[in-house]
């Protein structure tokens, strides 16, 4: 079985109920989630042999999110204990005009306070096939950027293939920042995945006549978008989604990869939203699934969209969905029926 | 007062909250329905006297069953006590591209395992006008299957109306065992309930150019199934409830009855669904109202259809509606303004 | 800082949970909520000085309704307590076709009881600037129109403006007592504001081409009916909020104003509805503001059509939005896309 | 079967989850309840037939209780349907020191505003074996007093069997008033129900020794308040329920019956209290029941101890308990231990 | 690191919430457990390798178990998939008076109707010091009995520990059936736990002077219960929990433990309970842990005792403790003084 | 009115809900305390003018926090806003010999990095008659410590009493860096409050015959301690809280007074728990209240030590309650009968 390890950040999930705003009752839904979690937890979905790498407080709140990745199968033997804090974001969502709203407590948590001795590479990668991480991981602070940086290194030492989403957050550094950081951690990456806005964040890059705040994305635009980041950085797959917002309720969702040789747009999945977050990396989950086993590029970007496509039924960070279920999103029955 | 007995199975229901996958938390909605239970509810609610007879054990569970249905005024004096368990179905809602999701645990309930002693249809019938049963009861078990035949011989010898939904169910049994115990059925029933994919599935019978997956129905098409129906059965009526699932949130619904004479077309009701299931019941009971209150073929469809497409947007098993409510829709108000 | 006062009634508000019908399970969502509350809880959140005139119990229910707006830095101090009871309304969400439905239980409240003596305007007044109420307020009986007629006379003798929000509510009473009583307080109204049916129901003023119950409105319509109201009483401005209802959860909002000089038309917004009730008040309290903070015409209607938008999307009658959650949306993003 | 009438308020009860202070989240627990009803619950809880009658308006919350009476099998066909509103009362339950607090809101209710021409107790009692009513019922106004004299009236001429539980209540009543208007009543009374103050409340008969805010009962006190209400108004019975209070949480529960002859003592319960409302009206239900039933005065006694007992550890106004439980509980296993 | 297996059946745990009773309203907590599966999670939570073997369907109920497993790092790699239910027990809690209520829903589940050949007691064994299984397993059916006799046999092969709780429970079989097979399985068990009844139940061994429907334990008689049971079968040794039932709220909880040589009493625990389910299990987990760590026997029961003291104070079947915390109560702080 | 000034922080309190263990299921409850404002909410609740100081951001984290304060009437105008974290405290409840559980995650709030020009306390402290803060306030860091003194020295400048709560946390600090810190802070406090430890744990000076862990406390023992604080600091009045914990549900509380003239000691109070978190802080408010308003040294001890009992009673940590209930406990009733 392959085996991929993610690496970042997992933090506690704090929503209010339903469609509520912040505080408007006395009670929050607490789970976990984090981009690169979210990744592992998409992999042990579908059967690989997922790892989660991360620093996590010998308390209860960190012994609770090492249990909720066991709970779906991640091999949480390589995550190290320490630190002091388990980092937080509050997420309120979004109804119609009113967009979801994300504060991030995460500052000085475990992970973003962690040292180089902190995680052996070496070890780590034993055994491993992919190795995954996303912009939100160098953008905890310089330490781990230099820790991602070193893992990168180690990785392609050892032929593991590795990934990246770019996930450019503005509230943790500066596009500059993101730039310059981003831009050497590239040169080890093999497959680059952004959204309708990052490649424009962090190094510029912008697709012609687009308006993300309008709803407005220009299809074709993007494969400009994805052939300059492959010259840029060389790398052997680009991957877009393309999200158009239409309200919080409503989104259109696709995606493009670009494999060096052909573009390959997916379908256009017109979506219903319960749970937005965590989009993005059940996208990433689902391709280097299909990667790893050897579908070719549309068919991994077919099964990557539908994949992701599911995730926004389902609440939480984590996609909950059995390779069955892609499956029979990809065998076309997108009528929602019920199976009984 | 008219009077109908409906004969089927109640069951325990249990549905994770919203729109949550199955034990995506620690809590379950505790509620009762079926097919048949369904039906009785919807005519009590419009004020007819409907009594629903099944067997259930004589624990809490049992007992919680009974008087929900006391709760909304269905005889429940016929039920017969005995047995070990309530059979229990769990429901996953669907969302979006997500189908909703049904696993039934109801196989050795206490009426699946009921003997042809358990029930005295003399007594059972005594005064009613009107009976129903749907294609889940025979379903349950050859038992069961010889006791509804018993039911209905019985039925047609003290000229009570039988009617009989198809609600053809793919865990129950298979194709070719639905076709041969619903055909002997069939001859007793005079109103004959389908949706849009039961007479194929049951009894081979398919309308031209419709693909339901992909959500296309060929309206036209329906009326040779309800011809064919007609023809092989000799029913009095031919209603065919007409589902296009756009999404597990969105789907349209209308319906069409073949009084023998004529074929009738509700209006199409475009549905932002809150709980699809129930909903043919919902048009079963409508329809039944309908017909013994005397209304012509064509308000007897359009009060079904309008009663069963307000079901959509209940949660539950049961058609928590009022007659009034009901008129309200059929006097054109589908516009959902408050009522103050 | 300017300073409104709005005078009328406080209720307790208990609704079920999510869509369900009253009384489907054993909870209720108990807030509290009122059309003059409303509009003071709006203008405090924008940081206005906004103070709540009512009657109110010593009870823990009187104290409840209380610290509620003293939450939302309303001025409570001008509360007068006494009587016996906090009145009640009954709130059930529709959904779909499925109308929401009011009940009310508001009869013999504190405030339907008050007595002149209560309140003392001179005080009440007292560095105001704008005084504010709706047709609820003099509907709740005859001793309150009665307070309702003397707080505008002192209002109009002190120069401080006043706005009402017809309101008309036909559980309260009939068209012909609405007429009687209404036009004689509008002598002292400077800003009316009514949406598409009260000026018909309440002065039988109507636009031509609309059923509101169809769901179809006449835009151009609307403003003959806003000629006719300023031709009848002399208002200043005459706003109308425009609502479009296609089902329960979906209306599409807009508003006119008409200043005496031009007509001005808001946009048009597509509205997936969490909540509707307290729609029209968050108009009110967003024009209000906008006048009050001297906006043009245009301006001050693109401000109240925009933060009443968003009222839609939130739990419970107050509108808990920031000015810079308006002023985003009134800069062009309605995309709903997540704020991280 | 026996069969027994009672009469009175069925009311909205709303409680704050747990033991949270009124208001203190945003829910509320919301059931039904009230002296008579619950007593009508008991007996059909025990496979009597009970009626209750009463007057509540034809709206879906007037509907709801009637329904949740069918729920309990209560015969809820004498119920006069009309008035506008049912009566509330909000409990919130206490802890420790901190006592349970209850706000009525009960006045103008449907039952409250009742005429005699609403109940023809001719009718009312046909078949009818026992009359129930509590003191709560008179104490609702003049005309509802009026109506409870002729219902004794009636009763006593068609030889039915008269109870009422003394139940006074401060907030409804004067002591004077509630004993001019009783004394009246108790005329036509056979089993006069009293709580460890009723009888010093209503009139002025004390049991020596006594201080019930100190939680201190003098049990032998209590024989001559039986025996002076014996010799005041010629009752065949007198109880009086016992209750000393320890703490919100902790009370200590028995019971004293005369039967003119002999007093007996019931054995005193130590009780760990999950919902003490209702607890007088499970202990009237017993011993309407026990009596019915034939049982011998300490048997009956014996019987409505222990099933108010019981009602102690459930949670709303009626007591959810079926014989069977009664029972064992009187077969002396009280240890609570698991059954299965 | 130890490794121990375990054998038996998780079921769906369906709970009303607080002390409500079946069905009072419309929600259930879910949650899993049993016996077995309870004692493998005990002992993976204080760090042992823990193995659980059952037989569990390929559908999201199984699996769902099967995760909650996991999430205590309970391992899972053994367990059986196949057949068609998992069973379920639905479980009432009591309070005061009134006792906690279990209703079976068991029979048909997958393990109940699984054969010899599912499972490979070689490869089961494989690196496992120690085997526990309960009375409960073999009552699940004749299949399940042989099961669990090879089990036995060849645990006893490769001298490995068995150990077994007696768990007589009623509603599976008769004391003659018990005794029958479970004196057969006896012969091979090293550690025999009962409880206070279980050894009169099944072996028809009392101690004197005990009744336990009163709360009347005699410690000193459970001695001779122990020695009895040790010259019957031969054990090492002999465990005893010693429940004192005062009420549902209420117990007091200790054991006894007969190593051959010497009777060790635990201290006596007043305990306020949050549920008592899995009381013994925990028990049991914790003696299997001080024995495999070489615990002297006196410390053994104490840590047992200690441990199964806190698992009263947990909700659900699990005991969610932590060394640290058992070594904390078993260092003498059981003031429940807030830890901060 | 009198005035009271707290300063301290305000934290975002995370709570399972009932006596679930951390992350046990998917909720939290969501409310804010502290020490200091608990304190300001006891005195606005009893009608005092308290105002509460500290620092917190602009968020809505931040937003909540300062309207659940104005909620209870506490002046929230001199709060400064800024940094960038609201602190948490994770609360976790025990129940029987299972201690309550508290996780600190306050580093790096916004009032823990506040700084000195942050705050100026010849404003803040205009028109105030007295100043509050706790031992907590201090630890927060060497800065706030600061804060601590300057705020201290400009009270006492000003004439204003200062009371200061020892509260020792040894999650924040050591013991010596507490006793050197907290010696300084000392002299300028008229009213020092600790409870049965923190005497002993800040400055080392201990009651004999005391073992707070086993719930063995000497009262007696309990002067010398007053005797010695006061001897050291020359405080006015020395008060000293008494817990002794028999388990996390029951407690008895009471307290000594040591005026310099006499020790006073209260009622001891047995309490059933509901949440004990502030019960401190509550009779620190109480204490305030009582002195400000001119009660004896007794009577204020009586009211503080009621007012507090009445807090264990209440879910949360602010008390909600009114003069009248700690009136109508001094006044003798703690039987918690039902008031209605």
């Amino acid at each position: 079985m392959k085996r991929v390890v993610t690496f970042g950040e997992i933090m506690l999930r704090l929503t209010p109920e339903a469609s509520l705003r912040f505080f408007q009752n006395d009670r929050m839904q607490a789970s976990f989630g984090g981009g690169e979690a979210n990744v592992a937890v998409s992999l042990a979905n579908y059967g690989l042999d997922a790892a989660f790498v991360t620093k996590l407080p010998e308390n209860d709140i960190g012994r609770a999110a090492v249990n909720q990745l066991k709970y779906f199968g991640v091999d949480t033997g390589l995550i190290k204990r320490g630190g002091s804090r388990v980092g937080i974001y509050y997420l309120e969502k979004g109804a119609s005009q009113r967009p979801s709203k994300v504060i991030y407590d995460r500052a000085y948590s475990a992970i973003a306070m962690a040292e180089k001795d902190d995680f052996d590479w070496d070890e780590i990668f034993d055994g491993a096939d992919w190795f995954h991480f996303t912009g939100i991981t160098p953008a905890l602070g310089k330490n781990v950027a230099d820790i991602c940086l070193e893992a990168c290194r180690k990785a392609k030492e050892k032929s593991i293939k590795v990934s990246c989403d770019l996930n450019y957050r503005k509230n943790l550094w500066t596009t500059d920042e993101a730039c310059e950081t981003m831009s050497k951690l590239m040169e080890h990456v093999d497959l680059c995945i952004a959204n309708e806005e990052d490649a424009e964040k962090v190094f510029g890059i912008k697709g012609s006549d687009t308006d993300v705040v309008q709803g407005k994305l220009n299809y074709e635009g993007y494969k400009d978008v994805a052939l300059q980041l492959k010259e840029r950085f060389n790398f052997s797959y680009v991957a877009i989604t393309l999200r158009t917002s239409i309200s919080a309720n409503y989104n259109e969702w696709s995606a493009l990869l670009y494999d060096s040789n052909d573009f390959h747009f997916s379908k256009t999945y017109p979506i219903q939203i319960v749970d937005r977050v965590g989009g993005g990396d059940s996208f990433g989950g689902g391709l280097i699934y299909g990667l790893l086993k050897g579908m070719s590029s549309g068919d991994a970007l077919d099964f990557a969209t539908a994949a992701s496509c599911l995730k926004h039924s389902i609440e939480g960070d984590f996609n909950r969905v059995t390779l069955a279920e892609v499956k029979n999103l990809l065998g076309g029955d997108s009528s929602g029926r019920v199976q009984r």
